[in-house]
């Protein structure tokens, strides 16, 4: 029995280190992410039992996602070998004020956008799944990677596990037509939506004169339990505030605002999805404590370099109590 | 003749680079660090002839110790040594808001542990010096360690050597009731107090309105010549203001408030300590002035990777004649 | 079902970069190992199914153990955990010739030297296992370790659960008279050993004219059904010559012997355990085989940073096949 | 044809990483620089043409100076060479408040020091450039320097070739007296000048209520076409506000201000001076785009490591239209 | 004019640090290289006016592959630039007796394999140029490539600018078929070629008793001026012998062998080319000459890390009269 | 008291790191070095009780060469400091078969050359030392340090402290004639001479048909209790073969001959000197075991980065009595 499992890609990460830009740089720090990987082990690191689904090639760098994602206690065994395709890879560049800091993605071609409806066996997967976690870049990655997450969502509901989707919109993956068609599609299985008001207002269309607003309309619109929307105040570059609301059965949940000196903030919506996943799972759909976990969760994400989010249950309690910022000795 | 000698562990410190967290990290800087050995360092490189004593194993990281001291031109000659214990480490991992740092110790079994009263020649030593320090943390180490405390700072006292103490209490070495006994009996001996409002009030119980009433009931109790109480203000884990206040003679001295950006605040404490006793050594026990050279001193640590406060005279005047932030050519 | 069940104890290992000496370092190279864990690692990526058992504390050092095991694939579920103790930590220090190559260990006081007969579950772990190995480091720990270990002997044997043994003497944990009364009681419920002339005439007190027949001496004193020795030339501290046999069944097998340049020796010794035990456990108690794929793994781990062997099925069947020494392109 | 030629001093820098202090340091980042070599390769990022005019020993360090001009498109055919002389140094130690950052120089005996008039071909090289541009340091170096400097000058009128100066002025290399008279003798031939308030009060002892009023002075002293003026606030070591002003027949023209995180604020002034050419020369001498390109040019220094900006066209302009702080997808 | 011309693809190399695997690497030192930017570039080192002709992206990583070239003094504004595609990559994980070197391409999609006949303007290049050079890795990236590698030595024979040719057969990008038919084509028009026995069996079925023979078949059948062939002994991994030899003429050119040892091998055969090509142009033909220069400054290349050969003609020429081991002080 | 007073220049040392060229670094590893001081700090190592003269300017890289030397234990107090003057550098790069390591030297202008006689106090130094140690290298850094060296090579004979010397020729800073003149003169105040027999035939113009033959006839000429050579054998760069042998008293003494894998070689003639005067001074002037602690210690050098020998007087008596290669434990 898994509580969770995710489906999609994951990628080699490689950074210049020390504010390098990527032209100039001489060596790269490695690191392996993508958003249903970051959830998955997120997830794990607090204790829940999760699973992560992709296809990947039969090299060291396919190894490697497997490695790092069960180096957290994620089961890779329904992973996808091939010998053909890559793993994609995708570049960060840190900025500074007023440079921003820049992903490129150089992901064509990868093992996992060609994964086909039938190749993995969702029924038996899901069948011992609590919940099922994908984001809107999975479909977006090739027709065929669409079809299967559309069937994987399909299967889903027949087993009777809920579907939770982060919008997550890549516009170097598909126009926002292609996408709203697609998500549109998928919503119809979804129970739980996370995302932003920028991706909302790009896929759906909808804007509204706030979040909480935004986040009913979508309630409405595609029937689903529970919206959660996070929302990132850009001080500076290295200076982020970073809080999150949720709309649930008609009601509006919110957190305190956390100040984040950033050290890495990639990953850091994933981080709010497993927080919110754990404190929604264990505490019986208690949507306060859904969002508070997930907030605190993802503030400490931005600590910590990498898309992997290495805090423990211990630190995420300890800020939903008030920790200080006096040295912990 | 020595102008300061001090007394107590000296540590192994490892660190992961670059924000990771320890769990992830794949390899450490190493420092050497320790409170007693960080002021008799600091108060060398402001030109105080200073000696540490300590006990060490005869391997390369004992040896690390003695040389990381005499590279800063702190005698080491009396350190004692030995084929058992082992040098105790202590890991450190840096945060940014919302993330405070943390120290994890490895220290139990260390040599200075397994120290016996009888084992340091104290008249010899103290006999030529004119100033010995000590901290809270070497009585905490072990019951034999609390018993060669006791007998120093004895053995100061005989020989007419004035004694400075930084509180410091370390609650995973002993309890407060633990801590309150032995520093009580220390405190009889002592002329100088270092410490902050919070260890002020877990060791000795003693709270008050306000600092500077803090420090006079210090005073007050233990007929304490001088108290110097540290004060940090956390904006962030990355930003603090920093300043510090003395009770001497029925009057409180203060000073300015420096704000920080923090590169490394570990040994801030200490610095503050050796540049406080630098001032009112070399200035006839001016008060005013030790608390400024302190200030400025330890302010400029906080700049500085390491527990070892690489500043020179000159920069610590600097500060006090108001240096700016241009780039100096 | 496990095809490999280990115990023992897995240290932080830290080593300076560029042929460093410990006194004069900067930084240090972070790395688990410890030859049970590296065996179960290393016989996990050759395609075993395999569970380590140890003890740990319960901080972000331990949890890097597990994590380097289970990135492997090792199951960790059945570690202990505990809120005592710490991590032992070796320091390995590289050489070049005429300097060897020097380990200092830091290990008293680890979290595993305090495990106790009774709190691990022997009975239902090596009940679904195919094979239960450790080295004589294991009962070396403590008293209460060597307790241990013979009540986990004693049940693998109750259980019909093969038992291997590799010697591995350490003169800093235990007299040779110690390990003689205790290895020889372990031998008891021994079927396969593996050692090297060295080790065993320390232990055993056992010399012969020929490594053969060392290996037939121990088969025949202690009723093992294979005795395996591995042989390792000293050229320079850079350049090895390698080569292993066993005596098993009245027979000798020997295989070819391979010239190395030296990355790092350590897990050598444990990388031939896990390749003879994938052989053995594969290809139906093939000796030849076995010792075969132990020779070639071993030979390739001496390539690999780490006490982790990094290498592949297929590169170990490359080399049995004859793998040039061209650029693989 | 040259859109833009440079004359001047480039030199190696060392710096030591993560904030260490230089008497700390076990390692240095090596980079290239110098002001006039600075602008040149900013110039050509730009996708100006330009050549950069110097003398260098014959040696690595030599070379490296031509690699690293001509990795960036500069034309480094004009270079003097020479089997004399060596590469001048300086050495750049970061700050952290109140620490402010220091530059050492090691610079004397270098090379270009012992330029001589006569030695390069100015008419030659002038004859083909659209505009020369030198800093007050070149004149600075040697008598020999200063008199090659004037030659060029003087042969840049003759040929109509404008002549742009930054006054940087270097206390350590001379005094403001002689700076003085060579500045004021040079300013003869120039058409744009680039300064700071600081630095025209110290050489020009000019100085105003404003900044508006000190280029005004300045321009009508020295009869110049156009004088920039860029303002810095050091609000922290780390944080920075930038903008720039210049005055041209009568005008003042002024741009937004720049919030900066500062990676590395060294050759931040050249980069205003290239970015403030380039908008100068390829929009028809359109003053308010010549400092809005140099301004924003120059905020992105600030987050770049080394003296070269290695920032894109595309990213100025987009700077120029408002972008975001955001990461970049 | 430029002495050479050289046409193909660059690629960004990837290569962990300290004999790690690529399955176990946390960063990977960034190269720029290719078999015909390296003999570019090389040969621009030792004195040659170079260009070199190749299809990239319009980002960092194409930038880089620029920068690097120009670094050199290669001529680099025959380059196309497009929107699409990308800059292939390599890995390169170097190995230690007895695991050999690997690399493994991550190659397709690239921006070169997208290059069509008609694209490149190959009269007004070529007709400029003393001599234009390929490798057999150029037709074999597409279809497209082929055609226009075709194209160009055609236009090459039409302009009267001699074609030498590296047959570098890659297996991971044709068959030994394709191979055998493009190459004969390309063959017609090529005046020199560097290649190995093993590839000259490879791609065209020719074998002999000895490499002498194997080169005079090679300039028969294609009736090539002449042939050169370079000679690796494998002693290990990290050490080789080295040498070379060339049929011209009927005659056979040799030259002493180098002992190796080994830094990095890759780009070994390219700086033959490229010292032999300098060799060749430079002493009017001079075959002898050719292969000293070549065999020397290939034996130097493989004392450097990364494809580029950062040797002097000093240093080649140093070799040719015997250079010792001592410091060279 | 002092066992032995050493007396020259200490150098920055910067090496780029892995094998990079000079030209290709971008960064450099940083080591203080320079014969007089190599051998204070080796000397202390063993357990002598060692002062190092120099000149050194006032700045954190004057501060660098007190830090490393006192570090060791060398006392520093009689370093002269100056407010001019620099801290000299040389660039080291290391090579690999067939290419020679390579020193760089860039280091006139230094605080050292700039020493005159009359500003060190060398009666009161000397008087106080068993043993004067100077190299070739201190009179050949300028006139004035000529004449300095010969005045205090004269009250050395005063005081009747030996005078020891290693003739260290270096072209680049003096003619064979100046050389030989200069040297002349302080054979003349010399007991014991340390050389090489290149070094001896090109200041002394000595030659023989063996090493044993020139030691004698230096020894004859010059009236030297002994003479010590140092024999290297250049099997590859990174493997060398090394002894010595020595004259005294009309018999030669010689040791086994170390094979050497070479991590670095530079200091290893000053860790023989070193060495030598170790077993000299503490076995009462015993030759046998003076050459045998100098060829041990030196031969452990080589295994060690930077110029600094971190051997300990246990490892070198280990090597006496013949240590293995095998990994200490």
């Amino acid at each position: 029995m898994y509580d969770l499992v995710t489906f999609g890609e994951a990628m080699l990460r490689l950074s210049p280190p020390n504010f390098r830009r990527l032209e100039q740089t001489t060596n790269f720090d490695v690191q392996i992410g993508g958003a249903e990987m970051n959830v998955a082990v997120a997830a794990s690191r607090l204790g829940l039992k999760t699973a992560f689904v992709t296809k990947l090639p039969r090299n060291p760098l396919g190894k490697m996602v497997e490695n790092k994602s069960r180096e957290q206690g994620v089961d890779t065994q329904h992973i996808l070998w091939t010998d053909g395709g890559r793993v994609g890879i995708y570049y960060l560049e840190f900025g500074a004020s007023p440079r921003a800091s820049r992903v490129i993605y150089d992901r064509s071609g990868s093992a996992i956008s060609t994964i086909c409806s039938g190749e993995i066996d969702w029924k038996k997967i899901l069948g011992q799944a609590g919940q099922f976690h994908l984001s809107g870049i999975t479909p977006a990655l090739s027709p065929s990677a669409a079809e299967t997450t559309l069937e994987a969502v399909k299967t889903a509901r027949e087993v009777n596990c809920p579907v939770s989707v982060d919008l997550n919109y890549r516009a170097k993956l598909w126009s926002q037509q292609q996408a709203n068609k697609t998500m549109t599609q998928i919503m119809e299985y979804t129970n739980l939506l996370f995302t932003t008001e920028e991706d909302t207002q790009r896929v759906f269309d909808i804007t509204a004169e706030s979040y909480e607003e935004v986040a009913a309309k979508l309630a409405e619109r595609f029937a689903l339990e529970t919206v959660a929307i996070t929302l990132r105040g850009n001080i500076s570059v290295w200076k982020n505030t970073w809080t999150a609301i949720a709309y649930s059965g008609g009601k509006i949940y919110k957190d305190k605002t956390y100040e984040l000196e950033i050290v890495d903030r990639v990953g850091g919506g994933d981080s709010f999805t497993a927080g919110f996943l754990y404190g929604y799972l264990k505490f019986d759909k208690d949507i306060q404590k859904a969002v508070q976990y997930g907030d605190a969760f993802s503030a400490l994400k931005h600590s910590i370099p990498g898309d992997i989010n290495w805090s423990t249950l211990e630190e995420v309690e300890a800020q939903l109590k008030g920790a200080g910022l006096r040295v912990v000795r």
